[in-house]
């Protein structure tokens, strides 16, 4: 198979051998795979791929259509359409992955959509919910709102019932975040005014965040998700005591195999379903071939997109 | 009635008109009250008493005997023994609260026991159970544990079956803190080789905080409760990210009538149950004549104490 490789900070189209699918695990055929930060900060050298997935393709996310299963597996049956998040190795021709990880893809989903759904999907429900608790009729701010993370997290919020609060620096962007079902998008600038929030999600970093923290309700529960824009965060103790907040932090690619299996039952239970129905959208600002891996990482880094960049195969 | 008095910075025992209760409210003949804290704070105008609290009457916390109730009152009687945590005001003969606050003081408890006994276990139990939400056979890390708050958390963690690891600066004082149920009693040098923590109770401060964060288990709850050692943190949201840690703070006074009738509800299902168990007791490292608050207070500000100082009226 072919897939985008990283070859000393670059990105090439390189001939792998075939994965062979182990014990739990299924070889898929992928047909997309979406684009995150994380890749790009492993194609750097600064977020080495987990222990089992490869070392020199990028990708945490695919969908495609199953080829065979191994030993042990029988829920999806070759030619099904299923979509993961992956430890690595999703912008691939073929991938593997353990089948507890797979989801199905819904009808009338196209492969291009499904590539990005997973890791942002994902990454948001956990972070909102299981993460955070946030609770209907809830106040909560969503800081990158455009990105694939941030438009994933706005539909979910607004679908739980919360009052959604979506924050986006490119004003062209915020009537498209509006249409996704943000209750009000602002500019960073204007956290201020707009509080209180029960609950922030960050997405951008620790300036982003130093000015959500200032309007937070009593108990507010804040979760960073993102830190592209600075990771050191200089915190008053004394305010977090008055406020009662919480502030914490998380990934999904750190977890055991048995807890992306826990976090997609939970995908499936809800986004997946929210997805099926038509309720949210993948927001995809571009599709290119992964052979032009490198022009679609550029265009990721360089922002102001609204939703995700999708690699597609063959 | 005589109060403790804020005069300038300096205490004084001086004449106040007597309370009078209010709707739901009780008049209590007040025999001891412990010392906290924000007394001293206070006194230094940098944590002025909540609406409703006596501007200038330090006490957050008193036992004594029921005098009277006032209108739409009943649950207590004319002589009946309590205590309770309140908005300040409690170190003086006479104190009014909201009858919902009181707890009622075990047979076989002093006074002196009891007047240190609400802010201590009330803070201790809501930030280890209701904010950390801390469980049988967890690791708990309670730093700065031969102080009030710190005795009774380490009594508590145990009693729920926790496995306690207490941080205590002063050697004098390692032995009687393990007497009290921690399983291992350690200087704050040594708290990275005692990790990991499953909930951290930071009774100290920033430095303090900075130690514990390098050696929180995957999804650790962080509590701050007191910032003595430094309130600023410089925090690294990538370490929190990674250990999918939370972070919180908590302060009782500020909460709402209802929210402390709450927390006094909670307390007596628990920490009070184990009192009038004789399973956890008070340490009193001192106790003084409310006469002799400014040497009470040296005394408290001192430190190297195991438990309370307490205030005796009459």
């Amino acid at each position: 198979m072919r897939a985008v490789t990283t070859v000393d900070g670059e990105l090439a189209w390189q001939e792998h051998p075939d994965p062979v699918p182990g014990r739990g695990e299924v070889l898929v055929r992928v047909a997309a795979a979406g684009i995150n930060a994380a890749d790009l900060l492993q194609r750097r050298g600064r977020y080495p791929a987990p222990p089992g997935a490869p070392v020199d393709i990028p990708g945490l996310e695919f969908a495609g259509a199953v080829v065979a299963g191994g030993p042990a597996t029988g829920r999806f049956a070759p030619g099904d359409r299923v979509m993961a998040v992956t430890g690595g190795g999703g912008q691939a021709e073929l991938a593997v992955v353990p089948e507890e990880w797979l989801l199905p893809v819904p009808d009338g989903v196209t492969f291009e959509s499904a590539g990005g759904f997973p890791e942002a999907f994902s990454t948001a429900q956990d972070a909102l919910f299981s993460q955070a608790r946030l609770g209907a009729g809830e106040r909560v701010l969503v800081t990158g709102a455009a990105g694939g993370v941030g438009t994933a997290a706005v539909q979910l919020a607004r679908a739980a019932g919360a009052h959604v609060i979506a924050s986006v620096r490119d004003p062209d962007r915020h009537q498209a975040v509006a249409a996704l079902g943000a209750d009000e998008v602002i500019v960073p600038e204007a956290v201020g005014d707009h509080g209180p929030y029960d609950v922030s999600l960050e997405l951008v970093g620790a300036p982003s965040l130093n000015e959500a923290l200032a309007h937070l309700a009593t108990g507010a529960r804040v979760v960073v998700i993102g830190v592209g824009a600075g990771a050191r965060l200089e915190l008053n103790l004394l305010a977090l005591m008055g406020s009662r907040a919480t502030i914490g932090g998380s990934t999904l690619r750190s977890r055991s195999s048995d807890e992306k299996a826990a976090v997609a039952r939970l995908v499936e239970e809800f986004a997946l379903t929210l997805l099926a129905d038509g309720r949210v959208t993948v927001p995809v600002a571009a599709t290119l071939p992964m052979a032009e891996a490198t022009a679609a990482y550029e265009r990721f880094a360089a922002g102001g997109k609204l939703g995700k960049i999708v690699l597609t195969a063959g």
